[in-house]
């Protein structure tokens, strides 16, 4: 393992869990929750459905295994899901959807991830009949990751769903960092949750906790959620330890996502001070920077090799671009720095050698 | 079953076969081609390997399948293809890669099918490394079926093998009706087959053949997906009797489908004569013409089932137009009929009622 | 292509049609199948479920799929089938039930294939509940291949049923030569498809026909099976080509299975006069013989080969013993020849060198 | 959830973390181990691939998922897997070797669970070719589960070996209770180690740690386990605090499993005494008795719900056994008390009604 960077701006799962959290984790009461035995975790299960206006939640160890339970409740083997072409489920889950439950998927291209009604629609194919393949499912991600912490527009997915419901389609939000959209906008989360067939959130990103995420949706679903969870490898013992993390994350650790999207804008604000065409500062709403560095000569390699030499982590997101995204463990001075180290980078771009 | 259709302009998958390839298959010496004994089907291999400029082939029981190889030697389970949202592998296979293959996708959207290089580039991800999901291949339908019977432009296929073969990104051909693009474009079969590693080709569209189809690529792809074959389901006994229908059209079917394609044009210069919105005749390049009937008042579904009662059988193609499609069964006589038949519907639209 | 042998015992899978079956099939009306408007594939398809006295039958390109069809529509994605350790579906078939369909499978031993249904009855687990993977189905051979043409126990089928039924747990049967069970044993094809929900059977094995399969079951079963058959890649176009194979081999090819039995039955004799230890003749009941080699002093391979040399095909079947399977291209006089040139070989056992 | 049973024999998985435990879990030092930064997790799988003798290890969340991930390893998308009837990855996994990795299986049935090396030699198909699946792996498991926490035979595993590895077939150990069959026999674990290519070992079952199993393997198979944990949905965050429970665990409850031992063994001497054919002590090696009911007249649900009316939990294991497992929290006064609650019933048998 490499020397721990000044200021870790790779990703918001980096936090490492506070002593009041491990305090949380080591009191609580626990038992074999593949038996639903857990009373810590029922506990996180029955607040996280609450929140998001759903009838019954379900725990899962990552993110990426409670979106894939999500999609396969809703996509029988053979049929197909569709979501953006930068979509976490698509991009950065290995291929699961396709090995885990056969579904196939298409996606459309979406400028910063940002939702706009009328791709979806114009893409889906409910009644593929007999000879073609079937949309079971739209996936949208709030706010979106690799399009850089967007929060999607409420009057996007309102029509959305108004398309896709009378036509039999259902609709999965990846909300692993939907806590963020939610602190951004004011929208509750049980609005958000309205408009979803099944939401999955994480508690491991902006929240704090060490592991961890929670998928909601009808008790029924739910119920077919845990036996998949089991032939996935995911139905752990006394995983309320974990659970406790999560809970104290949700009475501590939301409403000061506004710390972490105040920061993000103040780095991009001077950013683009500097550098104009690096980054649109009203786009960044959230804890998330994507920075385009190609302008300024660097590739986002180099970038991120020359940040790291000055104690800085980012993450290089495209062929001209890395990201920065603040969490729990970035405080001001760290932005401090960061400006302080990144911005004349971007101003005088690479040295020649 | 209903009655036939005077006119079937529903596929070109409903030739007959002529009496002399009932012949050709009447006298065709078979053998055993699972163990690799069929006179006949090796002939045919071989003869569409070098049509192609390929080392090998393999007979397939359909163009779905011959697809589904190809997809399953490029793409290992638990990694990704892309190719435009309308590709037949995509839409029009039920899915079969996630299923078959455990292979993932995604999608850009094509005007018309029309393929434009710079869009697999962008969607691309060759290096996705270990927590991204690695595209190995890129696939190509020419010409593009639900696009209209589109022809590829040659200078975007050979910019995307510029992109794509660098860095290590494979190409499949979907040649379903390949034989329709050379035959529209004088562009020799050979010259397509060089720009990819794998091509399928189908003998049961404008070819006329009753079953089959032949994929083509190298020597040890093609052992590779004799085996895959077997797993499939799709290694059959003494198929040389099919396949000396697929020798016949070679020899014979072939050349013709320039009748096919004036036929379609003729159509479409009437349709637009009469109907200016209905079609471009400059874009019925093939045998198939995707006529908007919206504009004319009609729902596809209302247009198909006029047509009927008039004894033309069409293809709802999607929300705004139909599909017809020319074959070695539809003759001027046929073509005048259509447009007897159907021109007057674009321009009366739907009686009220 | 290697030179054809005097006598190829290697596999019923080899016959060539008829001068006849090849006119019936030049005679064929036929239509495109996949849009169900093929006449002479519906005819196949009404006359064998009738034969088996099932509902409704799906013409398939391959044995393996149409077994693969039958367990689909059984066993949901992650379930489970069981069958005995040497059934084709589970040795023969590339491990096509679980790629194609994600179906787990457990077997047990049986002597020579035989059904003892207490073994299957104790291996199924019909109520796994969200722990266990639950048993959906068997699969039981009639006449199984690798167990030497073994006729299954009429008893042991219905204690099976008796025993299955009422805990939802279906049966398959693998009928790819039931034709031959039935002839053998004078039993109605149509008392054992009572005894199942859905049968398979071949028309390209002793029937003699090139190529194709059929499926039986309910009306809702086979509406499902042609999905399935789509995404398998088997939706083939005017396949009434070969399905008038099919009904020809009905015609005309079934009563003669008994002179397989006798030849097989006769060389068996033979070969048990000369070489005891190598085969028991009361179990020759149909057209395959399994000989043991080993007893002699050859091993599998050896004896193969020696038995090519003197024009003789065979199959290597296990580490002891060969496969001679007989059927329509072999006659007395191959039968007198295989005596002649391979029982002298058994008796004496290789040569030292 | 119900009131806690006074002695809970369901199962080992039940164990509450110590005080100590929980303190070792609070005070963890932790890092992301998505990216390869927990040091906790690191200095767990160095341990345990250590003591196993590999030379690599990777963390995984349950023990379905570390098998898994071994079998994937091993076994190629399509081919097969051999293991007995009763064991943990073909019948308590819900069918995920087919459904993850399209695995195929067949299995042997062994009396108790035992391993009888003739029977897998016997069963796999090491050379298959292209016509036949290719069995690529055996599974033991060890101590056998559903067998009665059975002690595998040294001698049997180095028979198996001897014959597999010269045929290029794989040997995993499931090793979820290892740790019981070293107590049992002082067998140390990497002599069980050196002969199977990987074993998955469970901290949460005797271990009495809430969470988490460790697979073991070179290092080039644990590089793609990585890949494949993250696919399958088991790459953790901060799940060192987990790990800290594994750790605490080797260095405190290893050794202890010996008094889980002599309580089963106690408790079977007892039954055994009242009722002789409820068991045989001598087959009691470990922390596990399944114990006959039927032959005192019970079902396994009604003695399981009369126990549970005097404050035992039990679970029904088959058609007339139940099961009863020994760990932490069952001490010599739980050991004496439900000596006191069952053995009566086993005696008296189900009270007439």
């Amino acid at each position: 393992m490499p020397a721990a960077p000044v200021v870790d701006l790779l990703s918001d799962t980096l936090t490492q869990p506070t002593d009041a959290m491990r305090r949380a984790m080591a009191d609580a009461p626990v038992g074999d929750d593949v038996f639903g035995e857990d009373p810590t975790v029922r506990r996180l299960e029955e607040r996280v459905a609450e929140l998001l206006g759903h009838e019954d939640a379900l725990f899962a160890p990552t993110g990426s295994m409670a979106n894939q339970l999500c999609l396969r409740l809703h996509v029988a083997h053979g049929e197909e899901l569709i979501a953006d072409s930068l979509a976490h489920v698509l991009r950065a889950e290995m291929g699961a959807a396709a090995v885990l439950s056969g579904i196939s998927s298409r996606s459309w291209v979406a400028e910063h991830g940002l939702l706009d009604a009328a791709q979806p629609l114009a893409l889906m194919i409910p009644d593929g009949g007999t000879y073609q393949v079937n949309t079971r499912l739209v996936v949208v991600e709030n706010t979106h990751n690799f399009g850089g912490g967007t929060v999607q527009p409420l009057d996007q997915i309102e029509a959305l769903r108004a398309g896709t419901q009378p036509r039999g389609v259902a609709m999965h939000l990846d909300g692993a960092r939907l806590w963020n959209a939610h602190i951004a906008t004011g929208v509750p989360l049980a609005t958000y949750g309205a408009l979803f067939d099944t939401v999955s959130v994480c508690l491991s990103k902006g929240l704090g906790a060490p592991v961890g995420s929670v998928l909601v949706g009808s008790g029924d679903l739910m119920a077919k959620a845990r036996i998949w969870r089991k032939r996935f490898g995911g139905g752990m013992r006394q995983v309320g330890i974990l659970a406790a993390a999560g809970l104290h994350a949700l009475d501590h650790h939301v409403e000061r996502l506004a710390d972490d999207h105040a920061r993000a804008r103040r780095f991009a604000e001077a950013a683009a001070a500097a550098a104009p065409g690096s980054i649109d500062p009203q786009r960044v709403q959230t804890n998330i920077v994507v920075l385009d560095v190609a302008g300024a000569g660097w590739t986002p390699a180099a970038f991120v090799e020359e940040a790291g030499r000055r104690g800085i982590r980012l993450y290089p997101v495209s062929t001209t671009a890395v990201r920065l995204v603040w969490h729990l463990d970035v405080d001001d001075a760290g932005t401090d720095r960061a400006i302080a180290e990144l911005v004349p980078l971007l101003e005088r771009g690479p040295l020649s050698t």
